[in-house]
């Protein structure tokens, strides 16, 4: 199923889909969150910059090298707490499409072929992992956070929807 | 919790959301559904229009009138699949797009306050329902399908994922 062209569509579409979500809402909205160590629509656009930053492309740069030490970093999921503060969230989205744009341009470069595809490095949870999978978690991590921008908001409103609730499954998935 | 001005400013982003999410998609991403009587990508949004026309301003108008009869018509949740035929994404993005910006137009034009909002309609499966809880549900329908669109696309790469999909609840959610 993996297509690389197909994966890059989805990748260079987050950030205007987040902004298209975003951009200008009343922070009543953005800063919501589903309780402790969840995070909010302003939270969840920190946590896709520093995967720009320290996951991904690392990781991939891991892999192509193929060097002795294949093992990846631990991921840090609430690095955005400190990394995030005292930025606006019209900063953080112009700092993930630029970042996004950049590794997307860096990804195009090395052309990937299928044997390349196949390369491995060491997840530090779960051992062997190729290339491709990693770019596939990459594009499913975005729709996974675009959905819980989605759900965390609309949470604000779980109560407000009166018997609606019911048909309304959103409002009870939990946190994740 | 509910507030008019915050409710209109969500609404008024989905479109663009949407669009930012979806527009110049490869068709494989939009047409993937999660099985028999599940939307795709496409569906949602022809799902989002059927809404405009059919659903929301509809229902507000039978509250607002407060004729004798203020039971709602059932709403059809499979109309789309006759009313998207023969249809491109690109069309229904801008016809989401237009009847969405009209019906807000059409919902700032009433200037509802407090004591309005408080109006009742009935819902044919659910009873009693206030126009605060239909605007409520509105926003939380969008937001809902912004989700599940995420949600269907994602799992095209459940498999390709490898190990991570232990990482990325998205893919082990049911279809809603």
């Amino acid at each position: 199923m993996f297509d690389l062209a197909e994966a890059v569509a989805v990748l260079e579409r987050t950030p205007g889909a987040v902004r298209g979500l975003l951009a200008g809402l009343p922070a009543a909205w953005t800063s919501a969150d589903e309780g402790p160590k969840t995070f909010s629509a302003f939270d969840n656009v920190g946590h896709l910059i520093h995967g720009e930053r320290a996951d991904w492309i690392a990781r991939a740069q891991i892999m192509l090298a193929q060097g002795e030490n294949r093992r990846f970093e631990p991921y840090d999921r609430f690095a955005q707490y400190r990394e995030s503060a005292g930025k606006s969230l019209a900063q953080l989205l112009d700092e993930f499409a630029e970042l996004r744009a950049a590794n997307l341009v860096t990804l195009r470069g090395w052309q990937l072929d299928a044997r390349r595809l196949r390369l491995e490095g060491e997840h530090p949870a779960f051992g062997r992992v190729t290339l491709a999978q990693l770019l596939a978690a990459w594009v499913v991590h975005d729709l996974g956070h675009i959905a819980q921008i989605s759900r965390v908001m609309a949470k604000r409103y779980r109560e407000d929807v009166g018997p609606w609730r019911e048909y309304l499954p959103i409002l009870d998935r939990g946190p994740s």
